[in-house]
């Protein structure tokens, strides 16, 4: 089988020399591919710059990403040739627009008008006490991995911080829908720390928990080939 | 001697799962420090998350660094304890205040209300297409340096993008003064690629150009060392 797996975080640009970072090892990443690796399956990993990566392997291929339109455009290559995607990385939600004083915001008549401003300076000045930045919504990487291969196994991740089990379960289901994903590795950042990682791998019919990133790593594993095989014979 | 070394770039949080980050690898500030060990002196390293970092040793102290807070606690606690300071580590200017949809912002009669909010929840919602982060600005550690320790021998650094050696001298020159630096590396991120590390150690008196890591440790380490051996001489 041929796998794809995301992993870390991507990084936005504001400027040359900083950007807006989603926090992410890459760990989990790391460990899920090890495991394909492992049975003699061929992983494409697409990792943040950052990303703990599993050491050389014939059976692995390594892309770097950079931010949410360089995984898309990874995306769009690699998923049509694979069998099984798991996006576990850790994707901007916004990406930077524009970034200027508050002064400048403050006194101005109609705040759409920084909307569409870019910043022409390499490194954005930093003197005033305040500054205002300007986002906007990245396209949801997630949705489209079905319109570049609808018969791929999808694992999609949805990390939550702070939130009841039920709430994560619903969230988890929205996501199972909307996005056509097979299954969603549900988890919340307060249960990650040490060498704990509760997570619950959620379909339409159920949840399975997992107690550490090593089962999580097995669950998912087990889970993706079973329905593939289950598949092929159905 | 003692030597207090920081590299890599802080993060400042904009929730518990992303925030700012100042793009450096630490490479230098490695580089550096390795020069300071292999001579025998003791290096405190105040290293970025993600920072490259020189084999472990006895004469090597490193701490992580998270945001500015952090690196201020740490350089108000090690820098009266050291001979030297190399200020190399890329500091975020600005520290996030408040996220929240464009819409609420664009209906407010009044902007400065959200210098003064918080973020209640642990993860910011990612519904509405244009967001906006309000900033303010951080204390200039670099500044306060002399104030913990007048005696000390500081290198500041100064990162431009794209601009002329003229002002690149006027912009490290003005932080020599401001800051009470003895001396201030100034470079261009343009100037910066592949093996090529272009730099120029600037004092009073004028500048010395070093062309890669290599040669920016050396000047630095037989500087800071001279000028160390002339005042205790003088």
């Amino acid at each position: 089988m041929k796998v794809l797996i995301t992993s870390g975080g991507t990084t936005e640009n504001i400027d040359k020399v900083r950007g807006i970072t989603n926090f992410a090892t890459g760990s989990l990443g790391k460990i899920i591919a090890e495991k394909y690796i492992e049975d003699g399956h061929f992983v494409i990993l697409l990792a943040g710059k950052n990303a703990k990566l599993p050491d050389p392997s014939d059976n692995l291929k390594i892309i770097s990403i950079s931010d949410t339109q360089s995984l898309d455009e990874n995306m769009a290559k690699y998923v049509p040739q694979v069998d099984i995607v798991i996006h576990s990385m850790a994707v901007s939600d916004y990406s930077p627009i524009y970034m200027t004083d508050f002064g400048e915001v403050a006194t101005s008549n109609d705040l759409n008008e920084f909307l569409n401003m870019k910043n022409s300076s390499k490194k954005i000045s930093s003197k005033s006490d305040y500054q205002v930045l300007f986002l906007k919504k990245n396209p949801k990487i997630i949705s489209k991995i079905k319109e570049y291969n609808q018969d791929v196994i999808l694992v999609g991740f949805k990390l939550l911080v702070g939130v009841s089990k039920k709430e994560l379960f619903s969230v988890a289901r929205t996501s199972l829908n909307k996005n056509k994903a097979d299954y969603i590795f549900a988890n919340d950042l307060e249960d990650i720390f040490d060498g704990q990682h509760i997570g619950y791998l959620v379909d339409e019919n159920g949840e399975k928990i997992a107690h550490t990133k090593s089962e999580i790593a097995d669950l998912i594993f087990t889970t993706t080939l079973q329905k593939l095989k289950g598949e092929a014979n159905g």
